[in-house]
């Protein structure tokens, strides 16, 4: 039997890195209690400073009662990890041949009630699953980067998963603060990073092609469509700038422009001159500020871009 | 003997709906005296409503000393739009058939030392100036809708302009207080657009594949990568969220992720039932809210992230 979503206390969270973190700071401030599994001690410190970093955002979002980075439990032995826990969010390396053999094991060492979701941004969960013997359980829960700022959770499960574990998994997500999006079919990138992927490949194509270097494409998003995107999303952002004529117009007078050659479509080839052009042109933006520098600087006007969206 | 792009006071505005209104509610907000030309003179009411739904916003902004919307003069006599005027935005219809002959028109009205931009948010200067006589100072000055809001002017010559136009635009809309972005090559849809373009055609994909409504894309968008593109922009987000590594680390540790079949190539066919449901999922989302009231929402929300970004 199930544990109701809006009663859960004890979540497991899997991986050192800034997703697996970055779910550990998120649910300490929403008032669990979290058992962390590194896969080595040696990560603890970095593992440590994600959240540290992760707690002045959170504390200024606002923290639940009783939320406390003392509420957390950090381990590199995975059974203890999951001992007494009533949820897993995995959030191991992007890798196939690490995560099945982790669900593997999870799925003999966590009971069969306890829903186990994996942070993965593109693997689909019918391959993650395939070698794990109670795979019903298992879904995609995945986060943006910061996990502990961004609110989407896109949820989706495998050939194996049944509906009543994606069901509980939108309740507790919800319950817990996020914004979870239930995909409709399982598809490789799910919604947010196809998106954000096919407008990464045209900047790709720009830089290879000398159209724009890096800083032209991050200045044309974040003077153009970007602030209109946070608060509309695309659809609304042509529904209202069309008037009253709303999207209809939009598809109307624009549908013809669809078949010029905007946008390019293979990906293209990850040359080195072209991946020095990406790096060398971020390096030139970042200029002398450190990387903690920068990441604090994010998370501190996306608290204040979240509230305004809020309002 | 062009003026000094500091010293500019009277500019023309060329057309009736959102850009053209935008436009000169904009320059009247930076203290310029505006004569704005109509197509017909029975547009003025809704010409005159966009000016006073974005003179809300502007005023939160901040006006110039001496902005009035009382330095308008409107006119649908071409000749008399431009008589005095030391610069000249057009926003006409998106057509080549409507802004070939304007081109021909405005390059003898309009004396030569004085620059010409568009607002074409596609067309490539190179066809606009085609029958202009004196198209050595008509540019493409690309704003983003609403233009009295975004900063970003995307800034590019056709095979006829001088580089000294361009030099010029660049100087005068810095001043103005917008973010000019000059091209460095002439590209179908320039680069915001066509970064936007890529990730609408993905978006479009996915409802004519019911893999997401027009919903499950906005929201996606808004509480997936859209606050932190509104920040960053894409390049730096990545740089950022790689930790020290940067976009060394993310190119190549998610370079072969680029070969998996995110996001699809070609645009999608505007079949009748993709139309129905991009155009219900939008008005779904409406609900009972007015075109106005969401413009104004929207207007209200860019203010503040706008500032949060300024920071």
């Amino acid at each position: 039997m199930r544990a109701s979503p809006q009663k859960i206390q004890t979540v497991t969270s899997i991986g050192a890195g800034p997703i697996g973190g970055g779910w550990t700071a998120f649910f300490l401030s929403r008032g669990y209690r979290v058992r962390a599994y590194l896969h080595s001690m040696d990560e603890e410190p970095i593992f440590r400073a994600i959240i540290d970093t992760a707690w002045t955002s959170l504390q200024q979002i606002g923290l639940a009662a009783g939320a406390s980075r003392d509420n957390l439990i950090i381990t590199n032995d995975l059974e203890q990890a999951v001992t007494g826990t009533q949820f897993v969010q995995e959030s191991a390396p992007e890798r196939l041949e690490i995560k099945q053999p982790l669900y593997a094991r999870l799925g003999v060492l966590v009971p069969d009630d306890i829903i186990i979701a994996s942070s993965t941004s593109g693997l689909p969960m019918t391959n993650i699953q395939a070698d794990c013997p109670t795979p019903g359980r298992t879904i995609v829960g995945h986060p943006f980067n910061p996990p502990y700022l961004l609110p989407l959770v896109e949820i989706v499960g495998g050939v194996a998963t049944d509906a009543a574990a994606l069901d509980w998994a939108f309740d507790f997500y919800l319950h817990a603060g996020k914004e979870p999006l239930r995909l409709k079919k399982e598809i490789p990138g799910f919604v947010a990073t196809r998106l954000q992927e096919a407008l990464w490949r045209e900047a790709l194509h720009m830089v290879a092609n000398g159209e724009a270097s890096p800083e032209d494409i991050d200045r044309a998003l974040r003077f153009g469509p970007a602030p209109r995107m946070a608060i509309q999303g695309q659809c609304m952002a042509f529904h209202v700038a069309c008037g009253e004529g709303g999207m209809a117009t939009n598809l109307d007078q624009f549908g013809p422009a669809l078949k010029l050659p905007w946008t390019r479509l293979a990906a293209p080839e990850l040359t080195k001159s072209l991946r020095d052009a990406m790096v060398d042109g971020c390096n030139e933006m970042a200029g002398d500020r450190s990387f903690a520098e920068m990441a604090a600087e994010r998370d501190r006007r996306i608290v204040k871009i979240i509230k305004v969206c809020d309002e």
